[in-house]
């Protein structure tokens, strides 16, 4: 069996998650974690038996980086890979910049000899195939996400996007269902000694995370008690005679790394066939995701 | 933009389906349909401006024929039409020889520089490119498809299987729900004249479609009145975690023909990259199934 060496870059709750993921997966060797600065990691328990650095050059052969970073580091951090010769997936979740992101990550892979898997998540993401499928399915219908419930779900790019605006000390941002693929959001703020209460509230209403939706701000002594990690989805498309519905409920930041490190195979397997380029999940033969030592294992079960 | 020429092979409830999704499709054009002996359909209003041969060589160029036939004349039609140069879609729904078709057709496909897209249906179709992706995010879970709810559903397959059974004069096969993952059948018989009941049911519960389920068989006068072309299904997987569900509920020839079609535009952009051979859905880039010119179409809504 081939086996695929990845390293995790970054050390959030996805990068966590991309762990415990590689370690469910015969096929793929976690090399190490990169951090900068790696004394940061030193003393976590979680990582005494793993290689960290602050550099991805120190560490032995990597075919594909996990980038588990904020969406807005993405770019950057892809192309620095790339030039390295190493392959890349994400999660990047700014739907209205998918395409730009890819085409310039496109050129920049061919240029390399590389593959990247870009907006490899949740939603953007398996969310994103399913959509693909609805489109098949009901040519001429409408459909709507809705993520939340009726109780709210963390999101990971909102509670990242709001944990980077000065005067922040920790937040939760949760994602609350506000009719047929509407939100509203419910942001946690814990304050830094001194920062300001209303120019924190309308930074955050005015970030691009938030400013399309009724977004409520408030300010708390102690996160933990609003924290969570699941979320919920619900895609729908209605067209004629029929209507799809697809509920997924899970524990975020793991659907979101095994999602990931699943990617790290389509990498492999595109730079087999010499396929370099930035490719969604969509672009891509789904059966280059999963684990199987034969077209037989692959296809089991379809 | 290009447009596809198309034949449906067949002129059932999947080959009407298919009628209406082409007229739904910018890009797709509906060439003919290929029913032996033509004359057959000769007076049908429903395809009055549509050109009816006996063989597709009457018809002008073909891209791909869409095989509407049933599931044990596929492997056969297959083979004869990408002799003749021309690509193939089918819904093929024997899940256990799916990939003996699929490695038996994608010789004779490479052999003849044509693209064939099998078992692209509902279920195997849409439903096994949802299950790839709960293996994805679930890795060490396991998956339960479960069709037809309480008030069971039309089984296309299940249907044509009875009707091909000597003394059946017309019937129905309605898949219901039994537990988790498991299914029993109701099957509704109009008898010819002079045939036994119990030889009759003797054959449907024996058959290949039938004989791992409970299966009712119930002797009627009039089919009508048990008919529906409704169906539903739910896959679900659970993995620590992770509970994903996935709810379809549709026309079941509409959805079938939908997916088809879609499938067409999946032949056309392997053939540009010459890469012939005969795939199931997973193993093409869902993208090239979708309508649209530019890129930017195409992930409109990603």
């Amino acid at each position: 069996m081939q086996r695929i060496n990845v390293a995790i870059i970054g050390w959030g709750n996805v990068g966590r998650g991309c762990k415990r993921a590689i370690e469910e997966s015969k096929d793929i060797v976690l090399t190490g974690v990169v951090r900068r600065p790696a004394s940061l990691l030193k003393n976590l328990d979680e990582l005494k038996n793993t290689t960290v650095v602050s550099d991805i050059q120190e560490l032995d052969k990597v075919d594909v980086a996990l980038l588990c970073v904020p969406s807005r580091e993405v770019p950057e951090k892809m192309k620095m890979y790339q030039k390295l010769g190493i392959c890349t997936v994400d999660s990047y979740d700014e739907h209205e910049h998918i395409l730009d992101l890819k085409q310039d990550g496109d050129l920049s892979a061919k240029i390399n000899k590389v593959v990247s898997m870009t907006a490899c998540g949740w939603d953007p993401g398996t969310d994103s195939v399913v959509r693909a499928l609805m489109k098949m399915v009901a040519i001429t219908g409408k459909t709507t996400t809705t993520f939340g419930g009726e109780k709210g779900g963390r999101s990971m790019g909102h509670t990242v996007a709001v944990k980077a605006i000065p005067g922040v000390k920790d937040a939760v941002a949760l994602t609350l269902a506000n009719g047929r693929g509407k939100h509203k959001r419910r942001v946690y703020v814990v304050l830094e000694k001194d920062a300001n209460e209303q120019k924190v509230a309308a930074a955050i209403q005015k970030d691009p995370y938030f400013k399309q939706d009724p977004t409520e701000v408030l300010f708390v002594k102690d996160i933990n008690k609003y924290n969570t990690l699941h979320h919920e989805g619900d895609i729908e498309r209605t067209a004629m005679e029929v209507h799809q519905q697809y509920t997924v409920s899970g524990d975020n930041p793991d659907f979101t790394a095994n999602v990931m490190v699943s990617c790290a195979r389509a990498c492999i397997n595109a730079m087999a066939k010499e396929e370099y380029g930035c490719y969604t999940l969509i672009e891509r033969p789904l059966i280059d995701c999963l684990f199987g030592a034969t077209l037989e294992e692959k296809l089991a079960g379809y």
